[in-house]
Formats: C-alpha cells, sequence, structure tokens
C-alpha cells in the first residue's frame, strides 16, 4: 500500500522510486486521490533532487497509461514525428512535415497553441482561410494512409496526467527539471502511437535552454525516455540566438514557410528543415530518400496543400495581413552583428502574436518581419525590422522591447553552425522500411 | 510586488527571502491569495533548502503578525512560560504551572490538545470532574493577576497561519524541518505575549529529535527566534529514552502531578519540574526564589488547587478508574536496564488514550503505569506495567506494541543525567523583577 507522504518523503530524503511507487501516484494524482499540494510538494522535492534516467523513463511511461495511447498501427506508411523545444521563428513543422511525408513516411503532428511570442503551430495554421484543428482518431489515421501528413489538435485522452501535472507546475516554480520537462514533452509523443521521433533541442538566447551543456542534458534525457519507451528517437541541438528566418508571427510564418515549399525562403529555415528531414527519414527507414530533391521538385509543396485541403483550408487564399506597419531602420552603416532572439519574440508578442492566458485569442497578421539577419550589411536608415499589427498602439511597447537587440559594427560577423550537436540513440538500429 | 511564483523560485533556487517577501507570502497565504499547492512547494523549498536564522525569526513573526498578540501588560507578576517538544508521559506542564505560581510569577499556559500517544495537556486536566479548558482573554488576565497560574485552550487568532501551515505540512511531508517546526512553536508562544520562555527539547527514542545533535540544533534555532522577537529565552534538552515517572494516560498522569505537588512522585518528574521552574524564575527576574521549598512546603498543592478550582474544577474529586486493569510480569530475575519511551507510549495509545484523528475522544482512565523503572531490581513475575483501559479488547494490541520494549540483565544499568545540556541566550540579561 503506498501513500502520498511516503512517495514524498522518499524523493525528498533523496532515494530512488520504485516503478510501482511512480505508477501510483502518477494514477493516483490523475484521479483526484493525490491531492494538489501533495503532488506539489513531490515536484518540488524533484526538482532539488533529480529522477534518474529509470526513474524519468518510468515517470513518462505513467503518464502516457493515464490516457489513451494512439493505434497507427497497419499504416502503410512508416511513422515518424518531431518535437521542438521551441524558438522564435520556430515554423519548421510547417514546411517539415509535407516534405517528409512526399518521401514517403507517414507524420502525425499532435500539436498544442502554447502561450509565448506567437501562438503554436495550430494558431499558424488557422491563418489559412477554412483550416481546422479538431480531427478524430479515424480521420487522423485516414489522412496519414492517403496525404502522410496531418497537423491536428491533440485529443483530450492523450496524457491527462501531464495536462493535469503541467497546469500544476506552471503555478508552483517547478517547471526548471528536466526529468519533468522531458517526461512531459515524451509522455504526449510516445502517446501518439509513432515509431520513431526527432527533437529539435533549441539552445541560445531565445531559448529554455541558455547553454549548450544544458541543451544537451535535455536532448540526453529525451533520448533516453524514448529509448526506454520503445521509440527510435534521436535530437539534433540547435542554434536559437537570432530568430529562425525572417517571420515571427502566425500568418507571416505560414508565408514564409510556403516559400520553403516552393523552392525559396531563408537559406537557414531550408537548412533545419532539410536536416532534421534526414534525421526522420534516416530513423524512419527511408534514408535512400533525399528530402532536398523533393523540396526542390515540387512534391513537398503539393503534399503541403493536399495536407491543408483535407483539413478544409484554401492553400491559395490570400493570408490575412497587418492594417498597420511600422519599419525600424539602420541607425548607421556597417554589419549586422547580432539580432537578439528573445527581444524580437516579445516585440511580436506586444504586437499581438502571442498570447498570456489560455483563454486569449492570437492576432493572426501580427508580427516582425526581420528584414535584414545577422551577416548582412546594412546602410544607415535601411528598414532592419517591420511591425505588423492590428493596433498601432502596441508599436511604442515593442520598438521598447527591441532597444538593444541588434548591434551593427564594422567588423564581419563570424558565422555559427545551425545544428550544433546531435544526440542519438547509439544501441538501437533504423528501422526496416516495413515497420510503423 | 512580490509573486508567490517569484517567492518560491527565490528559496528552490538557494537565495535568502527578504523580510518583504517573508511577510508578504505568510499573509498571502493566510488570507488564501497564496494556494495551498504554491505553499506547500515552498515548505518543501524550504525542507530541502533551508533557512537562515534571520530568515526564520522573520518567519515566525509574520505568523504571530497573522492573528493577535495576547496583551498581558500591566500584570503585577511577570510573565513566564514553558513549552516542551513533547515526550511519554511528560506531565511537567501540571505541577511546574502551580510551582512557578506559587513562586510569584505569572505562567499563561495556552495549550493544545494534540495527536499523540496520550491526549494533550487539557484533555489531561479534562480528567478532573468539573475543569473547562475555554477561558476568555479577560478570564485569562484575571486568573493571571490572582493565581498566577492558567492552563487554557489557545483561542482560534493565536497565529492562524502557523494553523493553516501545520495542516498543511501534516500531508505533504514538509513537517521535517527545523526552522519550520521552530517557527512553529514559538510564534504561539510569542502571541501568547509573555515575557520569558523556557523550552524543554526533548532527546531520545521517545522524542522527535533521537540524537542529541540534532536536539541542539532544534534548541539553538529555538532560542534564536525568542532573542529575536523580544523574548527572554532559554532550553534545556532532556532525555526522554524511557517514559517521564511512572504513569502515561490522561487521568494517570493527574494523579501523578498531585502525588508530585503534594511532596511525593518519581524522583525523574520531581527533579525536572523543579530544574525547568529554576530556569523559568531566573528568566522572570525571580532567583532568589528556591521552587523546592515552595514544592515542599505545600505552597504548589494550594496554588493547583486555586487554579483547578478557577476553572471549575473539583481538585479534591475522585479521577475516573478504568474498569480494566492487565499486567505484564517480569520474565526473570535481574535489573530492569531499560524501557522503551516509543513503545510504553505506543501501548498506552492502543489502549485508548490518545487519539488518531482530531475530532477523536481521548479515554480519561486509560493508559500504562510504569511499576518499574529503568535500574530497578525485578523478581521474575513482579509486576512491570499496568495496562488500564475501558476495553479489554485493546489489551492484546498493547501487549504487543510491548513485546521487546524492556531488557532485564544481571548487571547494574549505568545511569544517565536527566538534563543532559542548556542552550541559552547568553546576550540577553534576565528580567529586572517589575517587567512583565
Amino acid at each position: 500500500m503506498h501513500t502520498a507522504i511516503d512517495v514524498i518523503r522518499a524523493k525528498r530524503d533523496g532515494r530512488e522510486l520504485s516503478g510501482e511507487q511512480i505508477d501510483w501516484v502518477v494514477d493516483a494524482y490523475t484521479r483526484g486521490l493525490v491531492a494538489e499540494e501533495q503532488m506539489s510538494a513531490l515536484a518540488m522535492a524533484i526538482v532539488l533532487r533529480g529522477m534518474s534516467e529509470v526513474e524519468t523513463a518510468r515517470w513518462t511511461a505513467a503518464m502516457v497509461a493515464s490516457g489513451r495511447r494512439l493505434d497507427l498501427s497497419g499504416l502503410r506508411r512508416p511513422t515518424v514525428d518531431k518535437h521542438s523545444t521551441g524558438g522564435v521563428g520556430d515554423k519548421i513543422t510547417l514546411p517539415l512535415t509535407p516534405l517528409v511525408a512526399a518521401c514517403g513516411a507517414a507524420v502525425p503532428q499532435l500539436s498544442g497553441r502554447g502561450l509565448g511570442h506567437t501562438g503554436g503551430t495550430l494558431d499558424k495554421l488557422e491563418s489559412i482561410p477554412g483550416w481546422r484543428a479538431r480531427l478524430s482518431g479515424d480521420e487522423i489515421r485516414a489522412r496519414l494512409d492517403d496525404v502522410g501528413a496531418v497537423v491536428c489538435a491533440a485529443t483530450e485522452d492523450i496524457a491527462p496526467a501531464d495536462r493535469k501535472l503541467y497546469a500544476l507546475r506552471d503555478v508552483t516554480g517547478t517547471v526548471e527539471s528536466v526529468p519533468l520537462i522531458a517526461s512531459s514533452i515524451m509522455s504526449k509523443k510516445i502517446a501518439e502511437g509513432v515509431g520513431s521521433l526527432v527533437l529539435d533541442v533549441k539552445c541560445g538566447s531565445g531559448a529554455f535552454m541558455k547553454d549548450l551543456g544544458r541543451a544537451r542534458e535535455l536532448a540526453t534525457a529525451l533520448v533516453g525516455i524514448g529509448s526506454a519507451n520503445g521509440l527510435r528517437t534521436s535530437a539534433l541541438i540547435t542554434r536559437m540566438s537570432a530568430p529562425l528566418g525572417r517571420a515571427v508571427g502566425n500568418a507571416l510564418e505560414v508565408a514564409e514557410a510556403v516559400d520553403v515549399l516552393r523552392g525559396g525562403g531563408p537559406a537557414d529555415v531550408v537548412e533545419l528543415t532539410v536536416a532534421l528531414a534526414r534525421e526522420m527519414l534516416a530513423l524512419a527507414g527511408l534514408s535512400d530518400v533525399d528530402p532536398a530533391v523533393a523540396l526542390a521538385d515540387g512534391r513537398a509543396y503539393e503534399t503541403w496543400c493536399r495536407m491543408i485541403a483535407a483539413q478544409g483550408g484554401e492553400p491559395e487564399a490570400p493570408l490575412p495581413r497587418a492594417p498597420h506597419v511600422d519599419v525600424v531602420t539602420a541607425p548607421r552603416d556597417g554589419t549586422l552583428r547580432e539580432l537578439d532572439a528573445y527581444a524580437v519574440g516579445v516585440a511580436a508578442w506586444r504586437l499581438g502574436a502571442g498570447r498570456s492566458r489560455k483563454e486569449d485569442a492570437v492576432e493572426h497578421s501580427a508580427g516582425v518581419l526581420c528584414l535584414a539577419k545577422p551577416g548582412d550589411r546594412v546602410v544607415e536608415g535601411q528598414p532592419l525590422l517591420e511591425l505588423h499589427t492590428e493596433r498601432p498602439e502596441t508599436v511604442e511597447a515593442a520598438v521598447a522591447a527591441l532597444d538593444g537587440a541588434y548591434a551593427i559594427s564594422d567588423a564581419d560577423a563570424g558565422s555559427t553552425p545551425l545544428v550544433l550537436d546531435k544526440v542519438a540513440d547509439r544501441d538501437r538500429a533504423p528501422a526496416s522500411p516495413s515497420t510503423g
């Protein structure tokens, strides 16, 4: 017989929790038998005492077991997904999902809306006229079989323990724990039922993990949980100091994604999309397909159009445009040496692109366009940033957020690579082409 | 502007809380603006990160400020109180309060009922026919002025933050923290309004603090809080391995206390009562009065009778007696070398002397009488323990609890002192006789 106090005390005193203790406490919490104040004491003990790899894997499995796991067996394609820990201008899911589907895999992107500088992937896609996020389990399977790509809202029965625990951690100062962050991410992805998963762990000023050491720690925890739960998993650690691409905002990012799918778009977005696609295809047993070709020859864009249309959207319809656009200009000649992702994110949020409470709506047309990127030569008076909003009165606060966010100097900027490191699960072979 | 999350994060990350943060969080928690799950995360962070002496003193002051502080100014006698951290057979409050009053001080013992092996001091006194625990603030002042001794229930407005926090800590595994234990004890005593306080910190198998190091740590924290909040405070660390005295139970302990007040009773109870009385009188500026004399010449007993009568009790009325008494006999000849306080406490509780839920009633007549004490020579078949209960079916469980609780050997037992150490606040002088 377990009790909440025994489990709390064990972790408080630095002991490793048994599998049975973890199964019990997660299940009892989900069913309301362990009180919120008891789980919050346990969460704080976990923040300060940590969890081992074995504990973290079991904790994740218990959160998966609190709900239903999607059954994707019997699909004609191998299943693979990507998850990013989130950064400013990170719209990679939009071009990546149809690209990997065009290469032969099935990609079920079950996404959330999230609080942040812009909306989540669902908010971004909702700027496309007619597109709807909510699909049933049967619809998801049907779309994966025909189109190969689905981006939709996670159903309520995906890891309910995680949803409850996340809301609690959010108000009790217990978010900042690698085992708790990693198990939260992985419980949702494991419940999605895919065979393989690639993680994009962001690192830098615009990311949750500010330095490479912490990013590696999180990547290792994520890959460890995946392996322990039967998922082929790897992680790329990628730079997030400047915004990714030029667009930060919902409709602005969709437009940029479409540019990429049509063979254009910013170089960094193209590079990261292709790098992640290669990694996903390798794990899915499709490493002989070159995603760069599928992007160049129009197959990825065609899949995008089918994916959007299959969920009611009009891929060719004009996107919403902000009625008010202001510019920030370069104060001098020189090379743009930095453009702080975090500051640009805050500016986009102030212009209306994000939300601070779950109930809030996002403005689809609001956001920031970065007309110059680090490394670009600029001349005095040249527009650096475009501020898009429905409410001109927000511009002043956005400009204030950008104060000190960019630097122009005479020296050329050195370049740093986009993909900083990779964490792979070396013990597991890639899938054979027939497995899902 | 403080927020709960900021305060939680500061402590979680090992920072010292500011006085303003502490004042804010305790007040906001008392008023329900900081949620239970937030306070429990903070409590766990305090358990694992600790609090400095300055933080602990301020935390205590904030809990005092959450309610009303009794105004004992203007009394004719100096005020002084005693608090024990609790042990098996600890009925010292009963003879000590009238003894110190008989020596010229005013002793307001605001007590609780508590969960434990026996009832609290109020439960014990309620075994006296007619005695009532509830007095108003005015009645307390009047009794202190005429009799000098009051034992009564703490009013609801004494440190309400502590009452709320204690209930939370009890279910969240956050009891075991010296700063939280010390501030809980001291907030109630400071709110009582006395000028001086002596702490009896128990140490040993029958106490919360099992070893001398931990007991010293708690004693030092308690004395530090008292000094920082303007109270003359000192602490005796006293042995709690065997039960104190012979009686463990409510009416049984009252009878033993009366024996002591009449000049008899077990030597250890007399010794500790006189030692604590001396310490209290010294702090109250009455060190020229010898409590041993006041005990021997009947003044203490006379004060007891007045104290009981002033609250409706009949001091000479017979106490309730259990209808069922069993004995445990010595299995061999020899010297009783140990008698485990904890086991005797559990036995008394099983016989009906204590409660496990706040709503439960105690059986006034139930308990254990220790007929032999460690160091006594015993012969085979001689009664060692008397088990008193209203329900004979409880005896089996009580006997089981006593299994292995005593040891008899041929060698004589070495004796250990009752008072193990003293922690004093060396920076403060004792009160002059006129101050309260």
